[in-house]
């Protein structure tokens, strides 16, 4: 018998997928052109140098439905039976660019998604982008994000080798915690000075690096205090969290030993546990990770309430990792949060 | 009611403890003299200038405890009830110094650990420690190390920012393969070209570095193929995989894209796929990682034939952390597999 994959919650929830992937043809064209100029560093070499020239069908339709924002992404959501997929700016975003380019492009990308959302009010959410090289700027951009109605803010981790940490950045924080809109960490190719023996052997992508940067990320912002600073920020990471709600006994255990050992000026004691903000600051993903003991791990180490369904459209498009959702062996309930009421609180839709 | 840890085999198995370690006043004095003419790497200079010259407690008893072969180590045994320590030469080994002196250095440590072995027979394992920066000379005390009656060859992951998949050290997964012993990879802080982002932030060591310097390292083995030229060859990480397992779903999909969208030179098909290997040539151990839900994934996805108790001393001499072992909630046959008879089985007891 088939698993018949339908959208309008006949299973009892609506699918809504949390970490969904478009671009412009100005942000393609883009990075092409720094590639070609010798701009990019070498993890936007590795990945956009590939997808926005490759002949491989893999490459091609990824390339084409990224930047559908139209009825061909609707019919694929149809197929897989997705109700809602919340849409953001493919990494590494604007990231990658200087920042005068970058503001003038992510103002269009945003304007751009906000008209897709309102040709598809009940199947689109959109994700502000922002230029995280000017700060003050990114600030606003989130409060007109909002205005344009957005649910929360995407930022493609690290931004020329700088993470988010750094006191530089703190506008952002600041205004995702004032405006209460999450803060989506989405990896891109780690920088130049962390890809050098992944990128060597083919495995500063999806398969390794991906994860590398951003549970590194993440771990940064708590380490560093940032929840103490923002106790009622939110952020998500995809892919499971990136490998940290595997790590956590470790990350926990070390990082007391390391604050009692005075070893790192950058280490100091936080106001909570490593286990604390994980439950109560982080929120987790699917993307990618389409693998039931997986899911009832993170489930059962973070809480039902901190797992999130996504897909990862389009650069993971398959009907059958829908239904290892569907099939999950967990109570309805549990299913029901992670498959659409877990978004509908954290996005407030 | 108190939880007694004693040996003998008191609860049905023994405890045997799988990635122990020690030290040389020799090797440290050596780690000390690169840092100081500024001849260590970034990773060695973060490690190492904290251990050997901390005056904080945690720097002080684990120098102490690294080395003592003797009575205080076994002792301190006891008092955890660990049977067998499998003993290795603490990272990076000598693989931070020039070839000529590591191989001097390393020659002295293991026939230091030879004669401890034969002072403590009923307690202590031993382990080759060999000088990558040559790997035919390697080749060859691998086979002395079996001839001194150790059991296993243990890598402290790069070489001078060198992994063991580069074709230049085949001589020595050959002679591992040859001699029938296992390959443990243990950490050590990650090269200068992938620390930058971690060590500014503190976390280039236990807490996270560690664990992307050897899943990396035991990735690009099993990608560049590694083990479809040794079939039978037997790798041991530690720290539950260094979070492998929890990514394997995401590795192998990715994996098999990759080498569909020939996107990389270095990520060609092979022979099986990632979770086979994972199945059949990698074993992983508990160091620093004693916590039941990590344990208990681990082995549902790799089998419980693969999952090796270790107590990671003495960074980690925690008793709680042995009664986290003797309480976990799993057959009595997989926790004798767990505590006893997978190490008697692949080290060859």
């Amino acid at each position: 018998m088939t698993h018949e994959l339908k959208t309008g919650g006949d299973r009892g929830y609506k699918r809504i997928a949390t970490e969904e992937a478009f671009a412009t043809r100005e942000q393609i064209d883009g990075y092409l052109r720094l590639v070609r100029e010798g701009k990019a560093d070498r993890g936007v070499t590795s990945l956009w140098g590939f997808y926005a020239q490759s002949p491989s069908e893999r490459a091609r339709l990824v390339i084409e439905r990224l930047l559908d924002l139209g009825e061909r992404r609707i019919a694929d959501m149809d197929t897989t039976g997705i109700d809602i997929a919340i849409l953001s700016l493919t990494a590494p975003g604007v990231q990658a660019f200087e920042a005068e380019e970058a503001k003038a492009m992510v103002v269009r990308a945003n304007d751009h998604l906000a008209d897709a959302v309102a040709r598809f009010p009940d199947r689109y959410v959109g994700m502000t982008s922002i230029a995280p090289q000017d700060p003050l700027w990114s600030m606003h951009e989130i409060v007109r994000g909002k205005e344009l109605g957005f649910k929360g803010v995407m930022v493609n981790s690290h931004t020329h080798g700088e993470y988010l940490d750094a006191p530089r950045f703190d506008p952002i924080l600041r205004a995702c915690a004032e405006v209460d809109q999450l803060l989506y960490i989405h990896p891109q190719s780690p920088p130049d000075r962390m890809i050098g023996p992944m990128v060597e052997a083919g495995l500063d992508g999806a398969i390794f690096g991906f994860g590398v940067e951003v549970g590194l990320h993440l771990l940064r912002i708590i380490t560093s205090g940032v929840f103490d600073r923002y106790p009622s920020l939110q952020i998500a990471v995809g892919h499971m969290g990136e490998a940290l709600p595997f790590w956590l006994y470790r990350l926990d255990y070390m990082h007391r030993a390391t604050v009692r050992s005075q070893r790192y000026e950058a280490i100091k004691p936080l106001k909570k546990t490593l286990f604390d903000y994980m439950r109560e600051n982080v929120l987790i993903t699917t993307s990618g990770m389409a693998w039931a003991p997986a899911i009832k791990f993170s489930q059962e180490v973070l809480g039902a309430d901190r797992v999130l369904y996504a897909m990862d459209y389009p650069y993971e498009y398959e009907p059958d990792e829908v239904r290892t959702h569907d099939l999950l062996d967990i109570s309805d309930e549990d299913k029901k949060k992670l498959m659409q009421t877990n978004a509908e609180r954290v996005f407030k839709l």
